[in-house]
């Protein structure tokens, strides 16, 4: 199973690629996507919108898992996540990639066990899961490829159950 | 000039369309994107990048005016709503058509005069100045066809200025 994670943004779009058979990880390619400050936010939706959809095409995801948004605070910081978000999922639908969402919360539990795990550790056990010899910046590239094993994880589980 | 008005939303998108010309107002259609509860929420963009792409594709407008999203509490809301009108401004940008954003207060100015104006009082206007024999119906049409023509009056001006 290849599952293409996402940690959605605007300015930077996280992205993983890792395989997923017989309980190992190998991991395909990861990186971001990352847009211009002072481009109009269609233009950077449009980059986003073909970034994913070459991703797609080049290593044929058998899925998505892309974060849910979590905000408090800042309306309008999560309205312009929201936008790429809304990219994101377009790309995954359209393609006809089954798109799957997963709380940060579930990834950490997923990840490392805990729930209330910090950001570090999340992403020092990223690296050790994947077998990398660093862990992947920037950050939105590691919670990326945590998402990917965040599913990678509980499809297993749902398949055993 | 001709003008796609769009009400962005999950459920309901409004759109209307218009054409401006030596201050006269003509309207050329109007009604509203809906999509069905309790499918995905890819779907439901998919469905929504679809219906905009075509309303380009047959009415060929000049411009998008877009409403700004203004919540101050429900941050749920303002994300989801957020995706819709990514997908949105996507389908602005991939067909070369300028996307124009206005908030709901410069509307009510545009279209009342009057930034604190009530929500009737712009539907009633809008049903005037387009003379309408009624106000559009859902809301989301009548304030597509009120962002229609707050950015026929803006540019206006832009161009008198």
């Amino acid at each position: 199973m290849i599952i293409l994670g996402v940690d959605p943004g605007i300015a930077t779009v996280g992205y993983g690629i890792i395989e997923y058979n017989g309980n190992k990880f190998k991991v395909i390619d990861y990186g971001a996507i990352l847009t211009p400050a002072k481009t109009s936010l269609e233009y950077r939706l449009s980059l986003i919108y073909a970034d994913i959809n070459k991703l797609i095409e080049k290593y044929k995801p058998d899925c998505m898992a892309v974060e849910e948004l979590f905000f408090n605070t800042n309306v309008k910081t999560a309205i312009a996540v929201g936008h790429g978000r809304g990219v994101i999922l377009l790309a995954g639908e359209m393609n006809g990639v089954k798109v799957f969402e997963y709380t940060p919360l579930q990834v950490k539990q997923a990840v490392v066990g805990y729930g209330r795990a910090e950001k570090n550790q999340v992403m020092q056990m990223t690296k050790i899961i994947l077998g990398l010899e660093k862990v992947p910046k920037p950050d939105d590239t590691a919670d990326a490829l945590a998402i990917a094993i965040c599913h990678a994880h509980t499809s297993h589980s749902a398949i055993n159950r």
